[in-house]
């Protein structure tokens, strides 16, 4: 008799909530109750699930009585606040914000890369998924770096917009056609009109001058590959799409890694999916990539210009791979192995 | 009395021939006769010039009889055939295709760069510009240079669709509208889908596996700032914005070279404008630099990885310092000095 677990949702009306509710039913996750709950703002919101019409409960202290998993998805301070509670109710908590994740006590995982760190949820029943632009570089570079490692990394992404959420890609449709119409629309959850327009301003800057986003991809990178000295440079920008994120990556590695030594490598990746056939245009893009869960690479070649470089372009569906279908495997793996 | 000159300008309807156009009025480049030249199709076609309408007239082997100054920007195919003859009638030639660029015998010029090389057109009677990806970047460059030696650059580049000619802005826009009302528009000028999507992949795939785009990138860089060694590693990506490219830059010095170091020089460097204050928001974005002849740079910041590394974020406005600017500079510096 298979087990069902019930689930909690927190944030379920988000952008990253609603694909996590997909794919629970598309993967056939093994759910018995399923509950919805957000803030006061969507409390009464009903939501499609496996056919029926769930009711939003206003997320409070007494929401994780009797629920087993619940997947965080609702922004940083409502992960902060509620997360230890649900733990404490004894639900699992899959967390989607950044809080948690570089907490020493915490896993921070992608079942592909580093399975072996998720038995740690233990120390505090929390479990963090990572950003959303370190998950496609981390599944391409993780398997290569097992053969030969990586020295150093320069990466500058071409991020979409529904990485800051539901209304964000409201603000580019509205936006985008407004121009069209030769009238205005005030950005309101960006900080500048990002229809038409590419803004390398992503989560707030810190003292060094990189972005929040910018560090995310140094620090959580280093922590899931376990490796707190590997040298990663990056640059975050926010581009006029609504789906994924594009990657466009330079690696120096310690020894030989040839184009054919990487794509042989990363043809048996778990996770990744190779798209490089650039002769017949064949190389990853944000319409290959929507709606999937593959990490897509692509563009492999080498830099003459370093002994042991390769350039690469990777792109990955920010909501699914990039947050919920992470999130949900690390759900499916706790149930598999640790549940 | 100030001297007049018979121009001409062959690709008078093209995206980057109107903005020559709307140039040589707005700089009051001293212009006595003006003719606007054209493949077939475009012939009979009417554009505005200081308040009168000019008919363009088919291109043709005796189109320059009496032109002293001819701007080509009607694509490789038709430079090759054309430049030389319209040389052979007495005019200099200022060429925006990328056929001639790289002849030993022909200077390839920014005229903030390298000014000195102008002298060569006597040569053939040729003149080149760079291509839009080269020269926002060099700009940025050559006066850090000048002052420390760079050893490395990786460039990451965000191309807006009119790089491509009018066609390809008008099938950003179409397309657009398309996707909005729920339709299909089939990509003729782009090999894909252009609308909400980044394609990595501009001008045609060389052996090596890296695209034409690209390698100008490399190889106009060196010719310009006469480093035939300089080591450049570049990935070119449209983006489906209008106007500007935008390039991520990654550098690494022969010698120390400071993010404040950085921001003199530039804030000093002739065509450059820095917008550096990430605290309040300020960074160049396509929407900066779009209508200005200026390249934006910020974003700077030190690399941590390697040995005085410098990350910064440029934008220029393709069509303008891109193309239409950098041509009409080379022209006034012609006239100024050597005609």
């Amino acid at each position: 008799m298979s087990r069902e677990f019930s689930v909690a949702v927190v944030g379920a009306t988000g952008a990253v909530g609603r694909q996590i509710i997909k794919l629970i039913e598309e993967r056939n996750f093994p759910v018995g109750d399923m509950k919805l709950l957000a803030s006061e703002r969507s409390e009464g919101k009903k939501v499609e699930f496996a056919g029926k019409r769930l009711i939003v409960e206003k997320l409070d202290e007494n929401s994780f009585q009797g629920i087993q998993i619940a997947f965080f998805c609702a922004g940083g301070r409502l992960s902060e606040e509620y997360a230890p509670i649900a733990a404490q109710a004894g639900a699992v908590c899959v967390d989607k914000s950044s809080v948690f994740r570089m907490d020493p006590d915490i896993p921070l995982v992608i079942p592909e890369v580093n399975p072996e760190a998720l038995g740690e949820f233990k120390n505090t029943g929390i479990v963090a998924s990572p950003n959303c632009s370190t998950t496609p570089m981390v599944l391409a570079l993780a398997p290569m770096h097992k053969q030969v490692r990586v020295r150093r990394v320069v990466v500058s992404t071409y991020q979409s917009v529904s990485g800051a959420g539901a209304p964000a890609m409201e603000e580019l449709a509205r936006q985008t056609t407004a121009i069209f119409n030769g009238k205005s629309y005030e950005n309101k959850v960006f900080n500048h009109q990002i229809a038409f327009n590419c803004i390398p301003h992503i989560d707030q800057f810190m003292a060094n001058s990189y972005t929040r986003e910018e560090m995310k991809m140094v620090h959580e990178t280093r922590k899931i590959m376990n490796e707190p000295n590997m040298l990663i440079s990056p640059t975050a920008v926010r581009v006029p799409v609504f789906s994924c994120h594009c990657e466009s990556v330079n690696v120096e590695f310690e020894g030989k890694m040839t184009p054919d030594m990487a794509r042989d490598i990363l043809s048996n990746a778990p996770g990744v999916a190779v798209v490089d056939d650039p002769i017949n245009n064949k190389y990853p893009m944000n319409i290959t990539a929507t709606d999937s869960d593959e990490t897509f690479v692509g563009r492999i070649r080498v830099d003459e210009t370093v002994e042991n470089g390769l350039n690469f372009w990777c792109v990955t569906d920010n909501l699914r791979k990039g947050a919920a279908t992470n999130a949900l495997q690390i759900a499916e793996l706790l149930v598999e192995k640790h549940l």
